[in-house]
């Protein structure tokens, strides 16, 4: 018998975010795995850290933080191996993801090279997008709303043709694409519609207007939200000042 | 002192897919309200059903189900005032939703009558989309895929451009549009890249290629998924059966 792996969304921040499900797995699996930067605390096990067991065994997958390119595989390679013994020897093995895994998440990696060989279940999370808008205090999108997903590093053609032909934008990914970004949107016209939004759901979150953004490098857990109706972000119901 | 309005993201329908933070203010709030249907039951509360203690006061919200209108707005003006009352006579109220209250849900109605005068939060929840992706064991979307999430009663040629210009499309409030959506999939030659999940995370929920799919509706809580990929959806990694 093999053990089994899982694929742990635990939301965007606040470890009271992840749901039912993924705190049952966390506290009973053996192994749990994380991704963590070459420098620097590992942003899934922080959540994760409020449930985490002296008893477990933890494995941290250092992976080096990149916006621009895509992680190694021969990262993801070894990764899979260790964890594979793991699985081997019965062990079940929880993978935390910050967020939803398979929202543009680094699970599908370790998913792509190890489902096939071993039970698999990924367990979906509350992705920063939708806490996001909650923490505006606005619909993300609504009625018959076109919704459109943009990760920063995509050129500004892309960019500006596809904010078009949406109602509401989400963009993240965006570090050091900030400055390029905010010159678009600033052209476009829709500074006024953006709402800018900086580690969601934890102590440290800041809510603010696009325009009143001073900073040149946004953060890599933050995200531009974009809303095209005449209200637009910045003119939605007061943010809400209590979440945590 | 008056009470705060929560609107409660609940997750896509597995009780244990709500947040630690959803079951704590769903546990302790002593007055629950939800939409429900004209006929049937309420969705969200068969959600929150395993949780609910007797002594909380219910109050159910009675929203014919349509698919195609908005939802009247005297509906919604006539449970502010009910839900007004408790609130100003101290008691906090937890508004049920499906999924996530600010992704395409109807707890706005609400939050826009209400959030000016009451201290109100949203609890953001997994959405079924994710959870969709979670179930086919497929990304969402990964690396700088464009996603694009498409309400269904919009017109084809609509439609046809956003599929066009998105690397991966999730489109949601599929009903009685579902044949004429399978059509307009079918002409653009990406039937073989469509996923279709009904019900997800429930016991009832079914996956299956689009193209495997009989019936000429769809029922409100179902989505069809695209990748563009050359892998599409049904070429992913095995669908997941151990979930509940």
């Amino acid at each position: 018998m093999t053990g089994k792996l899982y694929g742990l969304g635990l939301g965007p921040g606040d470890p009271e975010l992840m749901t039912l499900k993924a705190h049952r797995i966390l506290t009973s699996a053996p192994v749990v795995a994380y991704p963590a930067p070459d420098t620097g605390a590992s942003f899934a096990r922080q959540i994760a850290a409020p449930y985490l067991r002296a008893d477990q065994l933890e494995v941290p997958m250092i992976v080096p933080m990149r916006v621009e390119r895509y992680p190694a595989q021969e990262i993801y390679d070894a990764a899979a191996v260790t964890l594979s013994h793991h699985l081997d020897a019965g062990s079940d093995v929880a993978v935390l993801c910050e967020g939803d895994p398979f929202f543009y998440g680094s699970f599908m990696y370790l998913f792509e090279r190890l489902a096939h060989r071993y039970p698999t279940e990924v367990v979906p999370g509350v992705s920063s997008m939708m806490a996001a808008a909650a923490a505006y205090g606005r619909p993300l999108a609504a009625r018959n709303d076109v919704l459109t997903v943009l990760p920063g590093p995509l050129e500004n053609d892309v960019l500006r043709a596809r904010i078009e032909s949406a109602s509401a934008v989400a963009i993240i990914k965006l570090g050091r694409h900030f400055p390029r970004i905010r010159a678009l949107i600033d052209a476009m016209g829709l500074t006024a519609n953006a709402g800018y939004v900086e580690r969601v759901s934890l102590h440290s979150e800041r809510l603010l207007p696009l325009g009143d953004v001073a900073e040149d490098v946004a953060p890599y857990f933050s995200m531009i939200l974009i809303y095209k109706g005449a209200e637009g972000w910045a003119l939605g119901a007061a943010p809400q000042t209590e979440r945590l």
